[in-house]
């Protein structure tokens, strides 16, 4: 099989709505009247970003929707998609199941692919995906006011929890529901669309929390208080208690002479609070739209909670974590940096 | 230095004609009133769409200028571009010199980079390039017509020729014009754009010129006949000549046991049909419009010729080569492939 019949056999499919669609030097669209595109791109690669041993049509639904979060935390509906694939070799079965995967996707939202390259390399596949919005209804980082409450969707730690599971760095085990959200997350496009007009900031949780919530903190100039008690999870083990080691990258070692349910508890806070992958809508919203996001969750049939509110800026803590008692925990949040 | 630093140090400025730019979950943009968007993306993987040798300000050149070359093939004006980028680790003084060569391809356009991301793995850049044009006037793979002229900017050969040089492949040097052929290609963006309206299909040689061809033929529909003698070239030995065994993947060890200077034209006549790297324009325009042609080669002071015309479509052979005698020669187009 060459890399032309693979593009043609498991990357082509009739256009639609592009005004020229795969096939020349490049593609030509247009945003429908009124709207612009929302852009972005990630590159996932082998080892860093998804295990060598996830399932290829797992890996495709991942690449989508990883993507597809970035739209979906600027309120944007999905339109079209690039990819940029580099292959080890021509594996076709591979490649078969890693097509399915990523057409699932883009298929459920009615996402064209307008593009793209195959290569030989290490494994790597870089998407750029276009959505559509109004312009002045985006959902930015930037427009947090103080007195707003802080949301997230569905639950955290349940990824962070299943990949230190999945990898072996802590003897303890995932349930699969945990490993699901690690391996298959869904982009929360339906979500964001409906936050359009409600949320006044929003970003997706593809890091930590905590450093999320210092993006929002520090675009939008004001500063963020989160109760640990009231974030929503799937763990069973989570410390709502200040814990003076919790640091950012995970100091296992130093926590794992302790008691077996003091380290579960411990890891369970470090996840909640740091750890990514969860790909859930982190947001603000005025008080008085409370009721309305709850609605809207309820009918996105997401878990989800207010899980704090935006203060006036704090240059010296941004982000504050409050305990079961409310104090302030004693937090450092530097944010996922892949050459650290 | 962080990841975070690296990003805002030396891949970030201010926001000018985006409605949103870099630093959100995605950046907003809109083509000006009647415009769409062409857009593009390709990928540069170290030891293979690039040598490692590679001086990091002509790679940084190079991926926009590859990039930039499919938007002038569309006859696109470049606007917006997203970065990928993965690195081994960071090195500050290749980073400050890698992004010094990108500015100054984008600087020269006026574009802007409205976002992208760094992520640690072998050495590997991907780019999304956005154009604008009006898209009636596109110029496609597929508008060339019977009677149209084939025609290509500058000169051919070079490039391949170089590669082999610099890779030690053959005995035979390269001369520096040669190599800044081959390590800096400038995409042909002025000249695309001056082709609207009087091109009717257009490609840009990334790959060899005959599989170009081969691509406009499928797409348009038509045979293509090139004459050998008057593709433009920068190579000092270039046989005109049918040679039996010319082949699409360089079968240099069989014609080295020949007569040197012999084993240079075979070699020259190679690169001039097959190797790619060249980024050059390959495209057809109607007869009446020879003289608008070659005025607008003279005027963008490019070299560049009449090298063939197109015929109605032949499928046993799309494209054909003519020898400085006219007979055709006895060569098989089949296109790289990065998996062969």
């Amino acid at each position: 099989m060459t890399e032309f019949e693979l593009i043609a056999r498991y990357f082509t499919r009739p256009n639609r709505s592009a005004l020229l669609g795969n096939g020349d030097d490049c593609a030509i669209v247009a945003p429908s009247a009124g709207n612009a595109f929302a852009v972005t791109t990630d590159t996932l690669i082998e080892g860093r970003h998804f295990l060598p041993t996830l399932d290829p049509f797992k890996l495709g639904r991942r690449v989508v929707n990883v993507n597809f979060s970035d739209l979906a935390a600027m309120g944007a509906a999905p339109r079209y998609a690039l990819l940029s694939l580099t292959l080890p070799q021509i594996d076709e079965d591979w490649v078969s199941r890693f097509s399915d995967g990523l057409w699932s996707v883009l298929d459920a939202y009615d996402v064209e692919l307008i593009g793209g390259n195959t290569t030989k390399g290490p494994l790597a596949i870089a998407m750029t995906a276009f959505g559509e919005l109004p312009p002045n209804q985006a959902l930015t980082r930037s427009g947090a006011r103080a007195g707003d409450e802080l949301w997230v969707s569905g639950t955290l730690g349940d990824a962070g929890w299943a990949l230190y599971a999945l990898t072996g760095e802590t003897k303890f085990a995932a349930t699969p529901e945990q490993i699901a959200k690690y391996e298959c997350p869904e982009a929360r496009v339906s979500l964001g669309l409906a936050l359009r007009g409600i949320a006044t900031s929003c970003i997706d949780i593809s890091d930590g929390l905590l450093s999320e919530a210092k993006h929002i903190a520090t675009a939008s100039n004001v500063s963020i208080d989160i109760d640990i008690a009231t974030i929503p999870t799937g763990l069973q083990h989570v410390s709502r208690q200040s814990i003076s080691s919790v640091t950012e990258t995970a100091t296992l070692n130093s926590i794992e002479n302790r008691a077996w349910s003091a380290v579960a508890d411990h890891l369970g806070q470090h996840c909640l609070l740091f750890t990514g992958d969860a790909y859930e809508l982190l947001f603000t919203a005025p008080r008085q739209q409370h009721d309305a996001v709850a609605a809207i969750l309820k009918r996105e049939n997401l878990p989800g909670a207010c899980i704090g509110r935006v203060s006036p800026p704090n240059a010296a803590q941004p982000v504050r974590v409050l305990d079961a008692q409310l104090r302030v925990m004693d937090i450092e949040v530097k944010g996922w940096d892949h050459f650290a």
